[in-house]
């Protein structure tokens, strides 16, 4: 099946300088790609002479004339640059001439874009971000990762809905198990917001586990496949463990450079050292999708770098073969009419 | 000083077969320290037999008939548990009899029997519960981990003061340096609470440093002493850390053990290794203080090891020396004081 993704080629810390060889190597990578490079005309034609021969008809390079800085405001970005290269690219994405669309850039500014642009799924309230982290057991999704800050329990339902079709679509599961991030297992624990959410969980059809710790994302007793959560807590969940994960390498770096001995230790270590940090690597987690929309809109992490930005294209054209987008919207009509007929 | 700490022996997984030999460390390592080793007097007596003899007036065993079950709720511990080894070591301090009282036992029971029988401090709505992390920078003192999992803007200035207090005590820092947790660190971000407590922290005397995200707990881009929180967000990113350092460690493991060369690799490395696991031992920052109380109570991580039961005791002996209470009694008083005259 062809597809053809939006690229937002000015977003991201490092902009064309990064998105664009990614770019380039995922269309080599997949002949049934197609990419849309949107940006700064003479500096994208410049960045791809040559692969625009090669690729033909599967690289195009959309001019825009604006794009949206990092740490631009939402309003002011979604009011004022509408000819920007994330403005755009998500008009892709609505106008049907792209599949998906992919951004390093300003997170506040692509929610706001994305959502005014493309609209909400009916039925969903909020749309939601989630990703995916590396677990002992294989790897956990989580939502929401900081969309929303203040969720009622109908929310965190709604995420739960909208994962387990996410979840089920990407690692083809059939019935994820599905955890409620809590600061206890025990019925009594929590906010009125989860227990709440707890007892629509529990009346729902999908496969809820209960409640989960923070240690379920990476190493929890129970394995589950995704954790619903308000994207308050998410967001500080996912920097805590970026947090702990660069404490932890700083200091194993540190133990291996502090005298000659150590340093010999480390060079008979080094096939060993890289082998496990390959399996914690976070450039094969980069992306998230938001979720919620009438479109598939990922978001790469700012800082990523052509392998990082390469996996985020990588995660656009799975959720665009699983037709997560549609999957979502039927799934959501399905349970709010169960529960017109309650 | 001499300094007498009520040790609730029966309390964690594994009770006095971790208790007692802790405690015992403890006398051994400062002849200024009592102890009153409060439990089941038959099972503490067979096991401190020799040392109540070598350690003379330092070491008293106190019975008590009941113990709190890890799994109780608290309430039911609170109404029918009150001859538990818990309980006697909490009216221990209350009375007087020593300067704290360290636990390894169900932390809502004894959250609520601690407030129910010390009392807050006036001035304190809620007491918290903070604690320790290792950071690259050095360590990170952070609060609420859990006590309270709705908090106003109030609350977590009440916090701020209260946590700063610990901090100068323990840390001997003449002005924490204090961060309030939050999705981002620009002035936009947060749900309100969040930013109603900035609107009081930066109009207060603390030396507050604005928004820091989650990954400021080991390894943010700005150095804090403090970081403020509501128990629930805390307490998941508190858990999430954990999680994420088991799941590295993990890795770690399997990449060193995959086959004969990495085995070896494994014995070369393996003196950097240990020194890489002691900087990051969890076992050294175990004890967790709970503030905004009459009198001093350390919660000890549940299962403990004979090290780490140590370490909450020590904790508990330098919070005696500093006379943490009385310093954070002062200091609401006077801000309340201060803010009266308003």
């Amino acid at each position: 099946m062809s597809s053809t993704i939006a690229i937002d080629a000015m977003g991201g810390d490092f902009g064309p300088q990064i998105t664009v060889p990614a770019s380039l190597e995922c269309l080599k990578a997949n002949p049934d790609l197609k990419l849309i490079l949107v940006g700064d005309e003479a500096i994208l034609n410049e960045l791809v002479t040559q692969a625009v021969a090669d690729f033909k008809d599967r690289l195009k390079i959309q001019h825009a004339s604006q794009q949206v800085e990092m740490d631009e405001k939402p309003q002011t970005a979604l009011r004022g640059k509408k000819d920007s290269s994330m403005r755009i690219a998500i008009n892709l994405v609505r106008d049907g001439q792209a599949d998906a669309c992919v951004s390093a850039g300003n997170t506040g500014a692509l929610m706001a874009i994305a959502r005014f642009v493309l609209k909400m799924i009916p039925g969903i309230d909020r749309p939601a971000i989630i990703s995916t982290l590396p677990s002992v057991f294989g790897h956990t999704h989580i939502l929401d990762l900081g969309a929303n800050v203040d969720c009622t329990a109908e929310h965190l339902y709604q995420f739960a809905i909208m994962g387990g079709e996410v979840v089920k679509a990407v690692e083809k599961i059939a019935a994820p198990k599905i955890g409620l991030l809590n600061i206890g297992e025990e019925d009594m624990k929590g906010n009125e917001q989860v227990k709440a959410a707890a007892k629509l969980l529990e009346n729902s059809s999908l496969n809820y586990m209960g409640y989960v710790e923070g240690n379920s994302i990476n190493a929890g007793s129970v394995k589950v496949d995704l954790i619903v959560t308000d994207g308050f807590v998410g967001n500080v969940a996912l920097k805590s463990i970026e947090g702990a994960a660069k404490m932890i390498a700083t200091k194993l770096k540190d133990a291996f450079s502090s005298n000659i001995f150590t340093r010999l230790a480390g060079i008979a270590a080094y096939p060993v050292l890289k082998m496990f940090k390959q399996s914690i690597d976070p450039r094969m987690y980069n992306g998230a999708s938001f979720i919620g929309l009438r479109g598939l809109v990922i978001k790469s992490h700012g800082g990523a770098d052509e392998l990082a930005f390469q996996t985020a294209i990588h995660l656009a054209e799975v959720e665009i073969e699983q037709d997560v987008t549609r999957k979502i919207s039927e799934k959501v009509a399905t349970t709010l009419e169960n529960r017109e007929e309650v």
